[in-house]
């Protein structure tokens, strides 16, 4: 078995990735206490049971949460906090958090507010959690005013990534957390873009050499934007690529209708025609895009009603009188930050956003 | 008038202290954005009254919260994070906390979760909150397990502190809550103890001067403390002092028998008792201690019961199978942390405690 690879995420968190890995959960896991508190999705167990497994006799806690964005929720926090308090949590212990995006963001914000902060780190469960959630510390819960309205930046002190917690991953959710994965190479890194779409067939069969390196590839983008900016400047937005549009398909799909990957898929098509208009994004590399995208997909269609997805726009953190900031693509490898582009180009691009050739 | 004071507390943290700056609080509060975000206590409405005068045109918001110890709630939070959000917060606006220990410490955790973190500044209206809360930037919440148990580590950007806004502050909250300002001076300053001291009677007469002189020192004590440890580690304990069984007889007397202040002032006998015993403090100073109490008091009689107490210092943060941890007084103005203080010592520390002389 290979060793695994270690990536600095900035500040004292790292994330561990390899085969393996959740076995080793007691090596790998840091806790100044020796003791855990193990929260894990009420979903899929198996990756959960293995962590379980190999922290035995150190767990203060094991608590399962429901995992669905309808959850994501203040009340979910209070929950997890109550119970830790419950079981007299110190501040030397260390919360563990086995699950997808949903889970790592309300355990995250909880460790962040128990005894005003204790450690935590994630073992992620899904594709989109490994590229993309936990590493930079963002965390955070839903409002009824809209998505991530409170939350802390807290980020987790190891993140570790084994292909066996995928596991039981359906393949719908598979391919859409592929979605973030790619968007990384494609806003930072060519050559991590060239080499995942030539290895898009052994990647959807799930080929663990070829799913590794894209998403340490994946890690290792967003570990540097975020060491270099901690807080939302300008390089982290760039993150943010296909999620404008992204987040108003999803929010317009009552966040059931497609999952975040899928959405943000969508959003990169609409982000692709406002970049060959705005920024010289030559047809080939968009061609190149779509198409890949295409093979993660069939994606289903979003609701491009523009009734629907203009309030969602407006309603956007990052929008002004002027318009909305939007992250377009020069070319693939190099993305930058537009700081105001209309509503109304937005809805056009929504419109007119495709995934075909 | 005077120009204030200004004392920088850490980061980005100052506080101005002097009279007159009510009414400049346009000029003296920062937002990035020009907008602010008012919460004040429910109770005393004058100072508020002076900052909604000074920041007219430029409110999002104006609340006005509960200021009790029991709604120091995550409810608290939420309700001021819900108005907040429905006001269309930005994160270049900023919070104001207009109010005593309670209203800043749930304003400042709401302006550190909302949208991740929003600047906030505090505007306390008591002497209590003008001495000890708010600098250092320990925001939080009560939960059923106990007191602070939730929170974050965000310092307001300014402390605004007036003697205008203590006005309306009855006499007995004004004595209560000079006892943490003279705790500042006894850990760590004989030169303000004696001064404090030695004007002890224009302090009980609320004489500007001698008052803003006391606060001053003990931001001035505070901020030293904070910023060269701003987590909790032994330095930042020192703050502590008589707080041990403070709490206790403050939880034991149902957080309405005695203020705060109260509870701190015969946890401080309480403490004394022990530093003569095991750090060597002298009797004259624990005396000249005892006879100041004495002045800002009387203080009503804490309940004693080592029965009513014990659980309260059992479930310490700070407790260990060795004991808890506590802050002894080696002479006027030296303290230092006492790792392991058996739980038995403690209750005979609390029947023993005297401020009599």
């Amino acid at each position: 078995m290979k060793s695994p690879r270690s990536i600095s995420c900035g500040g004292e968190s790292v994330a561990w990735i390899g085969p393996g890995l959740l076995d080793q959960a007691a090596s790998r896991l840091p806790s100044d206490s020796g003791r855990f508190l193990l929260v894990s999705s009420a979903g899929p167990a198996v990756p959960a049971e293995r962590i379980r497994c190999a922290l035995a006799g150190r767990l203060l806690l094991d608590l399962r949460i429901d995992d669905r964005e309808e959850s994501k929720t203040l009340e979910a926090v209070r929950a997890i906090a109550d119970a830790a308090l419950e079981a007299d949590v110190r501040r030397d212990d260390a919360f563990v958090a086995v699950g997808g995006g949903v889970v790592s963001d309300v355990v995250g914000f909880a460790a962040a507010v128990v005894l005003r902060g204790v450690a935590w780190s994630a073992v992620p469960t899904t594709t989109g959690a490994m590229a993309d959630a936990a590493i930079g510390g963002k965390t955070g819960v839903d409002t009824p005013a809209g998505k991530n309205l409170l939350g802390a930046f807290h980020p987790p002190r190891v993140v570790l990534i084994d292909p066996a917690a995928l596991e039981t991953l359906p393949d719908r959710d598979y391919r859409a957390g592929l979605v973030e994965a790619f968007k990384a190479a494609w806003i930072a890194d060519a050559a991590l873009s060239d080499a995942a779409e030539a290895s898009a067939k052994r990647l959807l069969a799930r080929e663990e050499e070829s799913l590794l390196d894209l998403i340490a590839g994946a890690v290792r983008i967003k570990a540097a934007i975020v060491t270099e900016d901690l807080r939302e400047g300008d390089r982290r937005r760039l993150l943010n690529f296909g999620h404008t549009l992204g987040h108003a398909f999803e929010a317009a799909g009552g966040y059931r209708a497609l999952r975040h990957g899928e959405a943000v898929a969508w959003g990169i098509a609409g982000a692709l025609e406002i970049s060959s208009r705005r920024a010289g994004l030559p047809a080939a590399d968009a061609e190149r895009i779509r198409r890949m995208l295409q093979r993660l997909g069939p994606f289903p269609e979003p609701d491009r009603n523009p009734g629907r997805l203009e309030p969602y726009l407006r309603r956007d953190k990052k929008s002004t009188a002027q318009g909305l900031a939007g992250v377009l693509l020069e070319r693939v490898g190099h993305a930058r930050v537009e700081p105001a582009i209309p509503i109304e180009e937005w809805l056009g691009a929504a419109t007119g956003a495709s995934l075909k050739s």
